[in-house]
């Protein structure tokens, strides 16, 4: 933590108060979120071999901007957006000022870099990633995290994609994996499915370091994160939490690509075609009934065509499907659509 | 209006309480809707000439149910439903006592039949209509309505369409068709695109004969309804309603079925499929982000399937589409995607 960057005269936050930011924590977390959004896209469009990254700039009428970055008709992706966006305004919507009362009266800042991947091989998961950092008054927080959405059930992929992300959040607090983990799986579930989105990976949100890592419950969620992560001592200050998104936000790749190699010579037909397109609709059903970002974003006039660049090129609904037995699509729901321990999963 | 029905003492309304409906009124309502499931799916099967309607009837474990009728692959409809409800229950969602504060601890009643329809050839329009009406305590309201959402610019298709329902309209009350027209264009409004659902046609809520037709305005409208409407006396009894009702549903076919007739003869092609499934994600977008049905029957732990059976069979996304100019496609979004005055349309 380096004293000197303070903006405030305070150098220890009381427990009941967020450490208070460096001066410059709006450019530190905005260039870090730009030089992650960066590397994805170099490595990515590397990893496509076809295609590459189309980026458009906007701005935001109300204040702020961002880049907006497209990947269509690829060797690996059939359509991928990762946004960055930096935004600022006089006051926060109430969906967010419920969980952060603190924040009313304030005008805010918000920076995030949020990615959605449609690979075109059904045997490559679609993946998301978003991080992102808040200021209005007196609060500040992080919040985001990464989860993986398999259309076919392999373990090994679920089980690295976990390891990996436990690895990163390891380094910084021992209950970080454990805790974000569980919110991920209650955060990202369609309620109305009674289904979660795909194997999950970490979540969280409203990190300010005052000793909570859990706010919740979710009501949208099939179960309570267990309680006694709740209220456990995680006192933390500005500069250990961004170094832990840091951290988090650099494992997509390490957690991601080596699942792309591995499924990406597998053939596939109609079959795994007519499903994956199928599974792509609880994709939109989340991101259209449940999703945070999307929400924000669509209640404070964000720009809609990022906002939606999450929505899968090509969709399917189908009346009352149910997968045969003894099927991988059948497995898929019976084993991957249901929480798991995937860091420690073995086959039977 | 049968005196003889009254489940109270009542025979005349006061000036600021509804009419008592009549002892028999749930019967009623339910019979005429599942009629009108029953004539609509019957002459669409008809008009189909391939495939039919499958029913499956479900039951709703804190009361009620109802019948789903699904037709797929069809010679006109790629997937269409028609679903009546009846549902009953303890509380209303919190969505519509913040409308009708006086079911507040009341039991509710509600019943519904609603139906989209999503034709192959994208020269025919996908279709909507819903009329449902409730109880719960002291009051009770119709609602409801039909609107036409083309993909390819037919100024004729449109006039039709809101002539034949301003003909239904006109039979009960002068003011019901201008009032409805433009509340539907209010309410199919995606406040996110800046963008009207299709080229409307007509729409009302809390009917309950108070003299007030329009209730609002909806946030996320485009314009209000013109404030000479608002408060105009509309004294209606419950049997007034009834019959404006069970005419507004019976001018679904007449103003629909004579689109298909002239329309299905026309030959496409991969341009104007690819322009249809694109513009069917707006469909899903307003469906999933603001259906006060939807929405509904998510929050009262409705059937998910019959719920969302009005999600198109396939769907298309496309980061900042835009179409050509001098284009038909361009035209929609010009003139068709704008609130016109249909009935009174002249081509220039």
């Amino acid at each position: 933590m380096t004293m000197a960057n303070f903006s405030t005269s305070e150098t220890t936050a009381p427990a009941n108060a967020p450490d208070a930011p460096p001066a410059n924590s709006r450019e530190r977390v905005s260039a870090f979120l730009k030089t992650l959004q960066d590397e994805i896209c170099q490595k990515l469009a590397e990893v496509d071999g076809q295609s590459t990254f189309q980026e458009d700039s906007w701005v935001r009428e109300e204040g702020g901007g961002g880049r907006s970055r497209v990947i269509k008709n690829g060797g690996i992706f059939e359509q991928g957006g990762v946004n960055f966006s930096e935004v600022w305004g006089k006051d926060l919507p109430p969906s967010i000022l419920v969980q952060r009362p603190e924040a009313t009266g304030h005008g805010f800042y918000a920076t995030g870099t949020s990615m959605v991947l449609h690979p075109r091989n059904p045997y490559i998961p679609t993946v998301h990633l978003n991080y992102r950092y808040f200021e209005a008054g007196p609060v500040w927080w992080f919040g985001g995290g990464i989860d993986l959405t398999p259309y076919y059930p392999f373990a090994e992929d679920a089980k690295h994609f976990h390891q990996t992300l436990k690895a990163a959040c390891d380094r910084h607090h021992s209950e970080y994996y454990p805790t974000f983990k569980l919110w991920c799986d209650e955060y990202f579930f369609l309620k109305h499915r009674q289904e979660p989105r795909g194997v999950g990976g970490i979540f969280f949100d409203y990190q300010d370091g005052r000793g909570k890592l859990y706010q919740g419950p979710n009501p949208q969620g099939p179960a309570a994160v267990h309680s006694d992560t709740i209220g456990i001592p995680a006192q933390r200050t500005w500069e250990d939490l961004f170094e832990f998104v840091q951290d988090a936000g650099r494992a997509f790749l390490p957690a991601y690509v080596p699942i792309i190699e591995r499924r990406r010579g597998m053939a596939w037909g109609d079959r795994e075609r007519h499903f994956q397109l199928y599974r792509r609709g609880r994709y939109v059903e989340f991101n259209l009934i449940y999703d945070r970002g999307t929400i924000f974003g669509l209640q404070t006039n964000g720009r809609t065509e990022s906002i939606l660049m999450s929505l899968p090129p090509m969709v399917r609904w189908e009346y009352s499907y149910a997968p045969e037995p003894g099927t991988p699509e059948a497995q898929l729901y019976e084993v991957f659509l249901k929480p798991q321990d995937w860091v420690n999963w073995q086959d039977a």
